[in-house]
């Protein structure tokens, strides 16, 4: 049964123009459809999707659209006066970026899913807004249905952010969790996420972490008031986990995961870092019970303390979810002065990876013979990196030491990790793994 | 170092008034004034707590305020020109209701962190937000610095949500935490609490559900756009809950949590289950894992799919964050027409507990004799409360019986826990559990 409509909400139509009509367009134009009289009656605003632009006008889709709807012209669509606000749907950085910076131009608030839109020219595309007094919203551009964006920018703008840690990637925390899980190694569990739709035909955005990098700027510009963008990002992926390193870390009581982490970096507001890498996590982390395809974030505030926002991070309907919610804010304060807009703090700079401190996991493939084990562990204390711990292990008359280092810099492991390989008893050193909350 | 000052935003002074100052009014005027500067250059709002209202002037506080600002006239608060927007951290319904009422009517945005004021008079108070077209906001009243109001509120603005279970409380949350990690018993777990600071010397509120049935009231209201009262929340404490039950729990694949539920029940959107009460959730359920003081609140969505938002729910600082988040949003929109109120829907109704549908744990002790067990067995047939599985437990020459039903009807399970409890074998019938997921 529909809800009442209210007496004190007279209904005001609001023209959507769709950018764009894929997986998400078409769930959103599906959940515009059920929940239309829902939302009428709940916020006085009736959403109407007056036009949709699309590449290929014959297309199939899961969605029925009426063909009057359909057009190729996008610009069009941006300028049609039926139009109220857009939506960006489109990905990639052009045709979507002349398109948004054209509504916006227009005073028309947009709202995208579009990371790598914001991560790149995200800060043109704000002073575009600013400057227009109009909202540009991405809460889908993050994490999907998780209300992360805004819980960041309005819940916590008071707030001190010291760290930010997010499995923002739900293929690669996917595969991860499979190998642990089934006890299976990397080729076959991105094989079962390609067979379940979880990855790509070509994964490499995915495992080599560079979907993660976007949202992990994104995350960093909004949390730190500052402009990061993905070249920003240092980043590493998992294609150099194996099994024998999930199970080492879970013999220690950690999980790994492809982690998105953005932190204040010393004392002042100056310094952040922002990388992306395969972590060793505390099995009592809240992180570390985030599987399959899900994704969280983790954010540790001076007055807050810790949050965990946690949900689907991908996928039609989830997504749609986000876009709807970021349709109706922007819908409700259509014609209304907007402030929203973050300025950014240009004082901010980006702390390099080298100057990370942490604890690390790595593990050196020696020749079994004597004399071997002294010499790689002079290397270490060449270069102050101190050993907390090390196992040998034996496998086909090899040898694997496996080792946690104390806290130690990252420039101090490379160069470690640089002799290492030069040593004619070394065959292989792999597996390095940061582990969080090893910091201090 | 302080973010630069913003070029395109003149700073804007808004003056907060403040009524009450204890643990959080105190932690509001720290932070305010550890944040101010850096929120100023981030958003141009130039905060300024210009009155205080306390009940004593002379009292020693945590956090310095100059004499000036104090004051015994919380009506002079609200209605002095120099107040913007008004806190209210008083607590309880009078003289809460008054003030705030006072405020709204004289078109200010009021901030609470008080959820008996909105569990109980929250309808005519949000009727005169919307009256004045300014804001009303909460949300530290709910689940502290867990960004939650805001998420179902603008976030999840076009979202059908399905079901709402939170873990709201963090005392009781610390109790059936600890009686689980130090296999203690209640008694000995409350005193622990109320030693460090967890629960009140007069727990009841707390460990009684009181606080949670509030709380359960405002989600059901803000989640199903319907005006719920605390009066129409079942509720049951945790007193009655041992470390057997949580032991056999555990045995069981689940975790013990006093959880507050609000459901849709049926097809359509007319009716509306909340209720309060010591539940087994599955181990693997994402809020299984939320431990000692913290909450966390699970959201399922028809769209968004399953999310959850986990932090902090109580303490000084915490709380603080959540309210400086509204003061913020509420200043930002100062002077801008406000549309966000979001009238309710009438046509809801609560559906009684006797009409749940679920899985139940219940322990029936009984005399070690034979025949008993098939004359409780008779009893669960009697009411068609089918048995999935019985266990018996011998202790000091008594059995205790302990069964798990299959889904059955709440009304078959009051019938026939009173017809056992008449039972001349049966000597107690207790931990009655009601389980999660256990709908299906």
């Amino acid at each position: 049964m529909p809800a009442e409509p209210s007496p004190f909400v007279p209904e005001r139509r609001v023209g959507v123009g769709l950018l764009g009509c894929g997986h998400v367009g078409g769930a959103l134009v599906e959940v515009v459809r059920e929940q239309g009289d829902q939302i009428a009656a709940a916020t006085g605003i009736r959403l109407e999707i007056v036009k949709v632009a699309v590449r290929n006008l014959s297309k199939q889709r899961a969605v029925a659209i009426s063909g009057g709807l359909l057009t190729h012209d996008a610009h069009g669509v941006v300028a049609d006066p039926s139009v109220d606000l857009v939506v960006e749907l489109i990905g990639g950085i052009e045709p979507a970026r002349s398109l948004v910076a054209e509504a916006l131009k227009a005073a028309k608030p947009v709202v995208t899913a579009n990371k790598e839109l914001l991560a790149n020219v995200g800060g043109e595309l704000q002073a575009l807004a600013h400057h227009a007094g109009v909202p540009l919203l991405f809460e889908a551009a993050v994490a999907g249905a998780i209300p992360l964006v805004r819980a960041l920018q309005v819940s916590l703008a008071g707030e001190r952010i010291r760290r930010v840690v997010g499995i923002v990637n739900g293929t690669t925390n996917y595969v991860l969790s499979q190998m642990a899980l089934e006890r299976i190694d990397y080729g076959e569990a991105v094989a079962e996420a390609q067979r379940l739709g979880y990855a790509e035909r070509d994964p490499a955005a995915d495992v080599e972490g560079y979907d993660a990098s976007s949202k992990a700027a994104i995350l960093a510009s909004i949390a730190f008031n500052a402009e990061i963008v993905a070249g920003d990002v240092y980043r590493e992926g998992i294609e150099q986990v194996t099994l024998a390193d999930i199970d080492f870390a879970h013999r220690l009581g950690y999980e790994v995961k492809l982690l998105a982490v953005a932190e204040r970096v010393g004392a002042g507001d100056a310094k952040i870092a922002v990388r992306v890498h395969p972590t060793m996590l505390p099995a009592s982390h809240p992180l570390a019970g985030v599987r399959g395809p899900f994704n969280a974030v983790f954010v540790e505030g001076e007055a807050a303390g810790e949050l965990m926002l946690y949900g689907r991070g991908a996928g039609g309907r989830p997504t749609a979810s986000a876009v709807l919610g970021d349709v109706l804010d922007a819908a409700r304060r259509l014609g209304a002065p907007h402030q929203a807009t973050v300025p950014r703090n240009a004082a901010v700079s980006i702390s390099p990876i080298d100057e990370l401190r942490t604890q690390y996991y790595l593990t050196v493939d020696v020749q079994d013979r004597s004399g071997v084990l002294a010499s790689v562990a002079a290397v270490f204390g060449h270069h102050d990196v101190s050993i907390q711990s090390m196992e040998q292990i034996e496998r086909d008359g090899k040898a694997r030491l496996v080792f946690i280092t104390h806290v130690a810099k990252e420039a101090d492991v490379q160069a470690t990790i640089a002799e290492l390989t030069s040593l004619e008893a070394v065959e292989r050193v792999g597996g390095l793994l940061r582990v969080l909350g090893g910091e201090r």
